[in-house]
């Protein structure tokens, strides 16, 4: 037992429906005047609303993908201009991206509001884009020093883009288990955030405006984040972050239909880790509760139904191995991976043949 | 779900054997160059060999149990007369209260180094004692920064002390489940703290030098403190307090012979806490699991055995009720309170009796 685990300051409050007084309440704390909410145009409805109880000095609307800086720099400049002392920010990653863009610079505390699952709220990291180039880094200035979780605000995101997004919490999870950085503490924090996901995307998948199912997915989603940031990308990230780049494929497909296979491919060499995950999917092993729970929610089965070249499996192999962390749970050989790439391409089923 | 979670900001290593090394690289990462360290001089000899390499200012070594008002004063006052940047603690919950002292006026950056499983060093609570009455406040500046747990320091604790301190540590994660301000956040910490507590403690009372079994020990302890101080005290510790306090019992005997009778009372009205409980034992049941463990280290029976008399029983009931926390998982009754009190003061079997 040698590792170092860091916790970061972050209140989280769960309030269902009650989203503008969770919000006064974490403004009270702070002791804010002049707030700026940060919130897209699709959000303005919902962000007028759940900020009348609090002293709003300035809306800000321009929200845009990849923070591009000149959009960074616009919004710091009514930042300044408006003298606000506090950041609201409503809405999904790109949302609390800007809102993290602006405090990087000010020092602002933020106040996040997430409408998705994408889990940004609950990290350090911020990133801006100049001329298509991403530029991300850590600063603890960007952390949101308080996060308000309202299921009645996701109930109208679209049962697909939900489960699509939990899945990738899902997959944070899971690479969270055998992270590069990975601590016992964030193995607890990635088990307990997959028995929120498997306990909520089915609901989900049922019925995407049920609340029940949205704060267990929400929950799991907020500790697929804290895990992941803290453990650092697995194999499961690296091998998707690689063939996404090479061959184009859609980000939430990929990952899941490259999960289970990763899954099968670690868990005999990550006993502690396998039954931790076994026990949150409440199933008898983890490689069976994933493929459950893809089943129940009919997940993409094959890479090459979303545009990878059967060729690209070779390709793919040596800038794959290059980037797999050392403390990988099962040794990663040219062979091995190049079967478990053929069996994500094909959608065949994942199971243990890439030990051999 | 409707919670509130706030997770303090802390970093915590665990370096077996390397306490010097990763103490000189957290007062590195704070920059500081003139180091306070307090140590009393029992360990002074550890002190001496643990910070060889960091720039020692001023050693402390009067260190008093419960912080005296005027022990704080005369240790604030050399930290001032040294300007000291930096409080490095080395030993149990007297030495890291008098290093929370400390920072409480000066807002000095502390870095614990504890060599009991106490876990003050994993919470924000003070305590100052004057004229014999303690003072106990909550303030982020007490918060060490950072922890390092190095179980080779724990190796000569003798092994009775140690499995008390860890029973003790085990009745925070219990009672954890069922505090006032309990959220999920605190029972996944409290449940995982229980697993090591109960993988360590048998290690621990076998071989009291067993650097695996220490580890684990601190580890659930540190859990334990980061769980209860954001939980709460529950059921368990308010019968305590009232009946140490009533009856001037011994501490440490009278929480582990209560924590048995408090689990098989609220159990039964909380499945899901007892279901994270029971795999966390490893064992059918919760209170199977505890009862296990109970007789691997041969945990005290019976409060008569410990100076309470008979009659105490129905003394202790109104103020105990009085003080039982709202949300407590059972409805607490007079009579099923008695129970409850009766079968501990005499070491009965402790079982569903006490719900009738």
């Amino acid at each position: 037992m040698r590792f170092t685990h860091e916790s970061l300051p972050q209140r989280v409050r769960f309030a269902t429906g009650e989203a503008d007084a969770a919000l006064a309440a974490e403004i009270d704390r702070l002791g804010a005047r002049r707030v700026m909410v940060i919130a897209s145009g699709r959000e303005a409805e919902t962000a007028a609303r759940i900020t009348s109880e609090i002293p709003v000095a300035l809306r800000h609307d321009e929200v845009v993908m990849h923070v591009p800086v000149e959009v960074a720099e616009r919004a710091r400049a009514r930042a300044a201009e408006h003298t606000v002392d506090a950041i609201v920010c409503i809405g999904g990653g790109s949302t609390t991206g800007l809102a993290k863009a602006v405090a990087l610079t000010t020092g602002l505390p933020i106040v996040a509001v997430p409408t998705t699952y994408a889990g940004s709220e609950a990290t350090d990291v911020w990133g801006l884009t100049s001329d298509g180039t991403k530029t991300t880094g850590v600063d603890p200035r960007v952390l949101p020093g308080a996060v308000v979780y309202d299921a009645s605000l996701l109930a109208t995101l679209p049962g697909e883009l939900a489960v699509a997004s939990g899945l990738n919490a899902l997959a944070h999870c899971v690479d969270a288990m055998w992270g590069p950085r990975v601590d016992p503490i964030d193995q607890v924090f990635a088990t307990e955030g997959i028995r929120g996901l498997a306990a909520g995307l089915p609901k989900v998948a049922r019925d995407s405006a049920g609340v029940e199912g949205i704060e267990q997915t929400l929950y799991g989603a907020y500790l697929a984040a804290v895990s992941f940031t803290s453990a650092g990308s697995g194999m499961h990230h690296k091998i998707c972050h690689v063939l996404g780049g090479m061959f184009d494929l859609p980000h939430a497909q990929t990952h899941a239909v490259v999960l289970p296979h990763v899954l099968a491919f670690n868990a005999p060499s990550a006993p502690e880790a396998e039954a931790r995950m076994a026990s949150a999917f409440g199933a008898a092993s983890a490689v069976e509760g994933l493929a459950g729970l893809r089943t129940t929610l009919g997940a993409p089965q094959a890479l090459k139904d979303y545009g990878m070249p059967e060729d690209g499996i070779a390709q793919a192999v040596a800038p794959i191995l290059a980037a797999i962390p050392d403390n990988n749970p099962a040794p990663v050989t040219e062979a091995n991976l190049a079967a478990l790439l053929r069996a994500a391409w094909a959608g065949a089923h994942p199971d243990k043949r890439e030990e051999s």
